[in-house]
């Protein structure tokens, strides 16, 4: 493939921003820290088979009726939902439940994230666990590369952003010539504030003081093991999987 | 007054996510540093009477046939309208040309922010230029404070946040117990990073640049003059003036 000399690093705060933005031809990478891009990472640690991200409870409920196979995840603001098989704590998403498993998931804020990155030549799992193993395969694609923050009901959510200017210090350490917008440079600045302290930052930002308040701290915990896994899940035609 | 022990700060980086908050009972400030605010504030400073923001090219031109003593001033993408009487560099609004005038004005980005804010207890005009008279002023009022940066088109902008930050800087330092929002944690932040150089901040954000390149430098170099003026405009009833 011919590299651009030049990789463009622009970053989304909430779906919306995503929404207006181009993503023809760029490489662009999902972020729902506290925790759904956290757990499915894990799930895919622990051998689970593919992710189908689904916007609403009701059409995960059909669509595993359908499929008595599949599994059953999510959560809305954090709490789990009647008859589900998981929630959307890494801590459910153990080898002998998930192996080889499709789990049909929705959550409150990622599934907008996802569904609005679908126009990217590629769209890759991002989170603080594989930070370094996607920065890597970002450069090797080459392709100017979108970051897609989940954002919190719409709005900007700290955690996201610096999940995302996390993988902007990454790309850059690479010595690849970057140009960064407005928005990738706010994020690398709020991550570099924090580096070294990930889960102090995941343990005061708005959704992370939440999560702990309904006693899943020990999740948050998980959400800042930087580099613990490499794994790089892709989204492609509605599933999310490992292509490698 | 009573006066709430703890004021709540938050900031949003864009219209649309002011859209998504609850005004009610709010102080906001509404910014767009480059250069609609500024503007605005040298303009009292020299003297004008009141601005009428409008959201159309169209709506500005018939308010102005109608009231043909008003002054028809504005924008779009930076570049001056035909038959109107002022643009949106601080250098048009001299004394003897603003001076008493009800100047209706019509810009890119900062008339939707202005719009937006409608909904709060009171909305002020913030820029750099008078960032220390308006946190007193914040203060003074007692109420929580929503910073509402007007950011472009629809997306984030780095000079508006950073300016929100400084906001935000400058009303901790007053030593009032604040509890800041995720959002306005990162502007201040931002704001830290580049304090005491918010003239180069304002050379290399996206939006500076598009200035210089227009040849507009001089009127960057007049956003970054900070503390320069004590005038607080605010926004009220359709209309922007000085209450005091």
């Amino acid at each position: 493939m011919l590299k651009a000399i030049i990789m463009i690093i622009d970053l989304a705060f909430t779906p919306e921003e995503l929404e207006k933005k181009d993503l023809l031809g760029k490489s662009v990478v999902v972020i729902d820290a506290l925790r759904a891009t956290t757990t499915m990472t894990v799930a895919f640690e622990n051998g689970a088979g593919a992710f189908i991200p689904v916007a609403t409870v009701e059409e995960a409920r059909d669509l595993v009726a359908r499929n008595p196979d599949f599994l059953l995840a999510g959560e809305r603001r954090a709490l789990p939902l009647e008859g589900f098989h998981l929630g959307n704590s890494p801590r459910d998403y153990r080898p002998d439940r998930v192996k080889g498993k499709t789990i049909v998931m929705t959550t409150t804020n990622g599934t907008r994230a996802l569904v609005a990155a679908r126009g990217g030549a590629e769209v890759f799992i991002g989170s603080f666990l594989n930070l370094t193993t996607l920065s890597n395969r970002l450069i090797e694609a080459g392709r100017d590369v979108l970051i897609a923050c989940s954002g919190e009901k719409g709005l900007f959510c700290l955690e996201d952003t610096v999940c995302g200017g996390a993988i902007v210090e990454r790309l850059e350490k690479t010595g690849r010539e970057l140009v960064k917008t407005d928005a990738a440079h706010a994020a690398k600045v709020l991550y570099e504030q924090c580096e070294g302290n990930v889960y102090g930052l995941l343990c005061t930002c708005e959704w992370g003081v939440y999560l702990e308040g309904l006693g899943l701290g020990k999740d948050v915990r998980i959400c800042a093991q930087v580099d613990s896994s490499r794994v790089v899940p892709v989204y492609r035609e509605g599933r999310i999987f490992l292509d490698r």
